[in-house]
């Protein structure tokens, strides 16, 4: 498969990119990759490895679209910008998926418009997977749709339970809808409504309405909610991680020799949990509903992360996620 | 001050609530307390303590509002309920306030009805003070509105600043509109028209947009947003903290001797690190803009959380936070 990849999205492109691209290749077979960005500085970046020539090409984008500016508008206006040249890959036939750890406005907005949406989806949906107590979850939607009906949270639910099904390998996946309160008759106007939605859909495991103080445990395997209310669990839940990791750490510090020696012995233990939280283990966050591979990876994310982005859109590719896709919505047409 | 008590609210009422009640007595001045339910199963409770038998009364209410019914039938149907009995008591000006561990639901419905909102506030709301990192925070609103129009937002940002200026004797505190991005033009309709008026509203120190990530840092001492995101950052948050911390021993579980050996090293500085979380160290959650003095107990409160409440409510009477608020919304209209 082929895979574009925006070499310059990211706080820390087009060093991380690269070097994912290379490592992926060394892992990974049957890829090939499509690297954006100013020639001279992918090259630069390339020429401190070996690898197989033929299985990476740079795409000359002078340009760059930085978070702060306003997607649609500067998609318009940068032509030249390297998440353009990826996006038209895509389009254009060359390529099969898409990853950009660059503006999530920009990459949302772009994927939408030049990529296009599967026909009988409403919203395409931002869909995260995160690790969980006794699992790993998946939250549709984070951000796309910061304002919904109930229909898109239906085919939100449908959406992630072809996801997760295929890619982990769960058969009949649980979906629950994030709300404030167990009963069928709690929450907002949205909510009521979704619920009567997915309750009357048959090929829905729903299992009813989700407390946010539930979704950490891992219980429930895809979560649907507008994305305004799951960009602030998602986010909620890495700030309360590094706060609570903080204040052990600040009553650590000033605490005895004794305790300092029993964080040493701890650290073992502290290291594999930090690796059950760690975001570059789950590769990106896939766009659903869009008609194409696109993977957005973390903003901060390293060579790890993006190596990790490859071979979340290899199985996303080679599951045939988008086709069981598109074969759900055509029939709603 | 005279406080009731709804005797019967919550998982381990009446035995906390006289628990809390007696100790509150033995901690406290100028305090008498009118606790509520049936009097035989209070007074069986109150046989276990020595205490001055003028500062409590019990007043009889043979019914209970479970937290599985509905709030306004119930409250209609169980005239002889305890949270009823207790609302009557500030209602009638026997009591200057009212505590409940009960039904949410209930205790919502039951203060705007039954002592009724202040003049000129639309919408009243309920105000958590959780521990953060670096200090405490209060969101306003996490559940009673879930619904809301700009302008809560903004009475919601007013409230809170008063509340907590006087209670923690800050000065000018922050105030923040929870949000999904930074920047003024991000978010939802709702939060979009809420960040225009919170900008020229002179007399709040209106910080901008707050994402949920930042939210447990604590650096931001009011958080306004509408009922549904503000409970779903609440319970994010207990549950990430409850996940986290269960995934830890999960892993010391499967660890080495020498990983227990560091556990065990380090509990009086974990024991700390619960003690910062633990929201029995807070009291209850005030129901801002009522016109009265409102302390939602939470549900699982054991007697040192009743007794904090009724600390809380002490320094809400003492410190005229009602009189401020409505001298705040009375020029409004």
């Amino acid at each position: 498969m082929k895979i574009a990849i925006d070499g310059m999205g990211g706080d820390n492109a087009p060093v991380a990119v690269v070097q994912g691209a290379i490592d992926a290749l060394k892992e990974y077979d049957n890829i090939e990759l499509y690297i954006t960005g100013p020639e001279e500085l992918i090259n630069a970046e390339l020429e401190k490895y070996t690898y197989s020539k033929e299985k990476i090409n740079v795409i000359d984008a002078k340009e760059v679209i930085s978070p702060n500016e306003h997607p649609v508008m500067a998609l318009r206006k940068k032509k030249d910008s390297s998440i353009v040249k990826a996006l038209e890959l895509v389009k254009d036939g060359v390529c099969d998926a898409i990853i950009s750890g660059g503006s999530t406005g920009a990459f949302l907005a772009g994927c939408t418009l030049t990529i296009g949406r599967i026909k009988g989806v409403e919203r395409p949906a931002l869909a995260p997977i995160m690790p969980g107590r006794h699992g790993s979850f998946m939250i549709v939607d984070v951000g796309a749709n910061v304002d919904c009906k109930p229909q898109f949270l239906m085919q939100f639910a449908k959406m992630g339970k072809i996801y997760y099904e295929k890619v982990f390998d769960v058969k009949n996946p649980s979906v629950g809808l994030i709300n404030i309160g167990e009963e069928e008759e709690k929450g907002n106007e949205l909510t009521k409504a979704a619920f009567k939605l997915l309750k009357e859909e048959k090929n829905i495991n729903f299992k009813g309405n989700v407390e946010p103080r539930e979704i950490p445990g891992g219980n429930t395997n895809v979560l649907v909610c507008d994305g305004f209310v799951g960009n602030t669990a998602l986010k909620m839940y890495e700030g309360s991680a590094s706060s609570i990791l903080g204040i052990i750490k600040d009553e650590v510090l000033k605490s005895s020799i004794t305790s300092k020696l029993g964080i040493l012995l701890l650290k073992p233990v502290l290291k594999n949990c930090l690796k059950k939280f760690d975001y570059k283990e789950y590769g990106g966050a896939p766009f659903l509903g869009v008609n194409g591979i696109c993977i957005k990876a973390h903003g901060s994310s390293d060579g790890k992360a993006f190596k990790n982005a490859i071979r979340q859109t290899k199985i996303f590719y080679e599951k045939r996620v988008l086709e069981d896709m598109k074969n759900e919505f055509c029939s709603e047409n």
